[in-house]
């Protein structure tokens, strides 16, 4: 067992691979990525930036796949080791109470969060802009949307995996009606999922001194944080401008466990940037971009979804107190 | 007594000049403009975008007042007939429980709404990026902050003068981190003001076939909604982008009863468009903003305060028949 | 009788008014300024950008009249001296036989030119974004659309008043989608004003070195080029961006007369430029903007109509034989 | 025989190869495609967006060379089997009868077009603003230019391979100055290939309801269009921006038979989108632009030659059934 | 004699009118102004931004004319009491034995500073680029350049009026290629005023926290530094960014006098800001630009000469002993 | 020995390799490239734009490493062979007797030019914006940093490697505050390295008559200029703006030799340009910047080091002679 507890869940057969010899960072990569190629099924363009859950002793997750219009849709996939995923073919489709928001015109960048004895889906949904929604699934295959949290134009958004204080927690990242050229991370407070308040500032990106850093021009969270005895920890994905477009790297953040808006630590290096073919090259270049986690607190092992070049998913893998250790010693909030 | 009845205020006090004779406007401007010019206090350098409300027999309000920095500030104000303002030399500070939200860098764009027996400021608050903040005062003299009703980036927040539904309703325009250049009206449910929820789309700026016109651009609610026997009457700001920059004018909405984000009628037109010296050159030319609005039920009379080109006070007076003649007949929603 | 023949109109009765005693200036204001004020009818909203024309003894016209909606619509008027309009309270309809262009959204920045026995009316048309619109009226009471001239974008389209070698001839602008920061006047050729060819490019801003001057950013033409002994005369207008916007003046061009892409002499200087109150303020500050000029051989008067400032009309005067004078000696072509 | 009939050329020796078993795609790629590498001739920088047509029982083409300043050259190609081509070491040269067009700066983009028993050659052409340039061949060898078609700024201009009612028809995109961030497909009739009028509208990217697609920036003609028995069948591009830049796919639609410019179909999702090293990775990553398309009516075959990241050609085949059946349940006019 | 001696001229015949009874300000306006209209001359369209000096007993300057074609050009203008202005026709040429820099193509914003002996003009001058030029006069009739102090792209280059630890120091405003939308002011030493070093930065811009205030764009030095016994003062620009351009106001700084790129005070509010219709209204709107400062040692009188609204002059007054009792309450370095 | 004669360094043991046999290129690429890979030591994320020097019989330099943050430091690397490098674990530090600039926030792009016996070294640093840094080694152990040379903002400073008619002369390119979109080369004096005047412009990019080319956007010195018979011979970076970014070639240019600031020959064509995985493919796509070359008089020998896609150095090589050839005939100045 690791020194930093690992609460939620404790996956004896979680996808892993050890670190090769000659790579001495924090975080390595899987080498046989990218774990679900572009083409996983025929009528999709792309898989990228989805949410992966351990599920009845295998893996359920939403992906975001780009259909052959670059459309972007949800689907479900299953896998039984995390490894190899079965995708749907249709999109994912919500039952909804309340016709103002039920035309479910777009959804991308999902993240599943198990809560209350179910999995919410919260997703980038336009409605009359880009804004969180929310929903939920018993079991994969029926889906329930429920109010959009907030008003447009958000992106982002992440559910804790339980309530702090007796109120459910959201982070997300308030943005424009573009490729937003900025962006903070959030906190807010709900008691009921639906009605949202109590907005916390949480962290900027590094302007500090107008140095060109991984993070300078956007942040935002990535899986759903993962509750240590020493706070939440949380990966997230900060964007740097070159004069040829932004850049997507990954990094680290620990949160204080009861005022989850104080960052304790933050990764002042990145853990991890686009530095691979197909990281590198895709639908949109140099995007590396972090959206679950699976954890086992037995053995303090890491693995991290994420999306290649907005075009494919690679996985990632890390020893909690390695990532601590780095986090600490590199930490700059 | 008019046709349409007006809820709220009966104000026989009210400010009050006929419309002059050689001018066939439904709105017409008071002849004595700037009703408050730039320089009300020696230490501001312009007052716009107010918040008045009768007060105690007389009147009071929430004043937009740049300081001499251009920095933006609240003041209040007070008034005998609406028309002579006494403003405050210092700028108006609000106490709060909360220390996160408690440092009160900007407020700009206030405006103030009976509710609940209080007055309920709300105006546009850096609180890392604008949003809506919001307050309430009893007597004009303590006032105490709540929390930001929403993440940034939002201005133009409007609260209902009451519940519907039993739940408090806010309207608001979602922006980005500039000089947005676009904008549409929401509407947020909250039962506390303290979480907001349930956010409908009200109404978009008039895009639909690329036609020029005085609202296409962005659009935000002015005035607090008037109750009427047949909706909520709603002023609002439309802006049209010129090769020199945004043109603000005014139009008017009529909003349902009880899903007030449902619109029944709107004035492709407007109502008034800024055409004086004072409403052309200024701060910023061109602008013509209302704010709050006063109503006599007995006669039906309307007062509208309105900030002139981001410099001074405008007040401009209308019958509310005839508004809603007009309204109904160059409607296009 | 002037030296240099104006040919076409000869009128004894056009507007005029001596140049003021201490105006030294090539072109001079009418005193009475602006000719037309922007609420000549009650249901507009501003009036400029106009073409007038002698007509059966008197002037008739079509207007650029922005409605209350900010909508460009184009309207009749009519004057008996050049200086009182009526305008008519309607929009202008034109009759079509072409289903696909029939539709009349919007049209702005009109001109009017008597050729062939009949007065073409050009302008600024809305098909799937802006391009020429050109028709046709024989008595200002019915008009007939004919095919547009060019694809978008494209503005300020101005046919010359006869056929030269036996074909018709147009100036215009080729723009972009908005508030287009560039333009070159280019001409082409017709046989029979549907099908249009051999482009020729006759001026560009003047970009030379980088100085900065009044028609740096771009040019367009404006009444319908007076022919001369010396060639074609044309009144055109020239834009400089501030870092407060556009400005536009004017300045005048003698085109070759049968090869009227070729420019013989063009002013280094304005003739005109926004410079009181009706110019400097209003919808768009800082345009003075001509579109129709009348002149007299035998006096060698010229009268300019010019919008002013988005809003309102002017008008001015010259003598052909002074700026004759002033073009040649202050002539970089 | 295939249902639809392909009238035009009917090549047997049409370049070819059959589906991969693996590929369920309607378009699929050659499997030794770039088929024209960059340095194809030691002179240029890259070779693309090209035109190839059947000449004398083999092919010849113009071709986009990039030389080693990166200016834009047209060269002549040829080939016996449409796989290896012979490219010109020296620039393509018009001779023309007009002094005021004929000063050749640039050309890019071509299109090869056999119409009146000659070679059409359309490109974009240079010409104070980027145009339509026209000229024919009859050899290959000698190339003579004709007027520009079209004002700027216009691009992608493609002529029927027939008159149509009498008319030359020509499709083109009107553009802006720069890398224009709109475009449409319009259509403009000809008597003459000098005089053009008529304008009409074709098609819009997709811009409906502001949904992510494939196409919904700006879109243009391909290869030119073929006929069929149910309409003029059109490769086109569309454009998607990333927040990394433009990406280009193909798709296709179908033009009515009399009446052009009516679309009765049109691919909802791409045919061919970029994902493959060539297409992702070059002087502009992420383009694939059909320019020129070989069909033989007996067999239904047709080969698409492609511009590939700005940089190498593509060269990819389907079958005109399957594409029909394709197009027709994946339509979104 | 007032408390803070002012060195430099001390000059009895100072232009000067006492603060108006209803004015509080520290600085107040001529009321005559503009004090030199905008067609001081018939061959300008302005005259402002510009630089008077005291000279044998009335007073010189050098003046930014922009002329007929919008050209920027300095030319020489003679008063007696600084209130009428004789302005020359043609614009200043100046000698110059370096036949690369020789060619003068535009002079704007020119500042005048005795010095030496002599009269040391700086100007915002057009060498491939915006940079400051340097020159000198002995009697404002013949005047020779020196070489550029800069490297584009720089404006509101300011000379001390005295050497400093024996060298000659320049303040300036590195700026951009266009309408620059940011910029701080630094301090460069040369022993020689032909090579430059030793850069310093002085003081930028207040972005602190985001707020609005009247400075937060860019800065820039005014007249040239008046040497006080407790520092430098300086007059300098500042500017506001709105939805609607730029606007330029008023404040000051008091430097180090012997390390002058330390700040020991520095308004928080503006001095003065664009508030009347001559600095509202013009070529660029909300303009008011210090260039030159006059000063009575005995009286502690200063008189400011500031561009308004890019196209008049006007003139304001303040007592220097209030000054710094102002300077020193709303300090905010 | 080759006709031009190399002054400088004449090193037996310049990295070598014949050109390939198919390559007709008059400069090739080394076979092995990158022959810096990224990760060259663990603690960096690239390694590119770097400058390498003989050095006591083998080779030094300083390399921009981008560490994990996307910090840009500059390091030290040694070598024997100039293929294999070690580079320094730490960044490099200055000792700086002037605290105003002593503090190092970022350091890019760095030149080495051997001068007066020592090492100078020039990198673009930042001081209240890029400028140009400068300091000297003698064994590059201990660095020692002088006054910055210009104002910012400015960037590829190149010093000369021998004082010319006495002076030390230095190019550089203006620049604005972010990814400039424009730049031309000019060069500055100095007597003494501190203070810098004299600037004169020396070329830009190849703007006319708007046609495409590889450096139409901007241009900078690259190597430190080579002393050869014929006047100094320049490597240079060019830029093309694509609509998809920014793309950095490689051309040259010979500069008189005692009036450096005039260019005598400049290559039309490109000499090298982004054409293989590495240069396409990275931080950035499509970069080629040169920044060091190693030479040798006997043999006519060059070696060029130069940045590939923002992420790793790659080595190229030509013969004088034949460069010389290749120069003066595709030249155009």
């Amino acid at each position: 067992m690791t020194k930093t507890l690992l609460s939620g869940d404790n996956l004896p057969n979680i996808p892993w691979e050890p670190r090769p010899p000659a790579n001495g960072d924090v975080v390595w990569r899987y080498g046989k990525n990218p774990v679900i190629p572009r083409h996983a099924t025929p009528t999709i363009d792309s898989i990228y930036n989805s949410a992966v859950v351990p599920f009845r002793g295998g893996f359920a997750g939403v992906f975001r796949c780009d259909d052959r219009s670059r459309n972007m849709t949800l689907r479900v996939g299953r896998s039984r080791d995390g490894i190899d995923f079965q995708i749907a073919e249709q999109r994912l489709e919500f039952s909804c109470d309340t016709p103002e928001i039920a035309q479910f015109l777009e959804g991308y960048d999902p993240r599943v969060v198990p809560l209350d004895g179910r999995y919410y889906v919260i997703w980038c949904n336009n409605y009359h802009g880009y804004t969180i929604g929310l929903g939920y699934t018993d079991d994969f295959e029926r889906f329930h949307q429920l109010e959009n949290a907030f008003l447009p134009f958000n992106r982002n958004g992440v559910l804790f995996p339980r309530r702090i204080g007796g109120e459910y927690m959201m982070l997300s990242r308030p943005s424009d009606a573009g490729h937003t050229p900025f962006g903070d991370i959030f906190l807010s407070h709900s008691k009921d999922l639906v009605y949202w308040g109590k907005h916390r500032h949480v962290m900027s990106p590094k302007r500090d001194g107008g140095l060109v850093n991984w993070q300078m021009t956007k942040i935002g969270a990535g899986p759903y944080p993962i509750e240590t005895s020493e706070g939440w920890l949380l990966f997230y994905h900060g964007v740097l401008t070159t004069c040829n477009g932004f850049t997507y790297s990954m990094g680290a953040a620990l949160l204080d466990l009861d005022k989850p808006w104080q960052v304790r630590y933050r990764t002042r290096p990145y853990l991890l940037s686009p530095d691979t073919l197909y990281e590198n090259v895709g639908n949109t270049q140099n995007v590396l971009f972090p959206c679950a986690a699976l954890t086992c607190a037995a053995t303090g092992r890491i693995a991290i979804y994420y999306g290649a070049a907005d075009t494919c998913t690679g996985l990632a893998f890390c020893q909690v107190d390695e990532l601590f250790d780095f986090l600490k010693k590199n930490s700059e909030v």
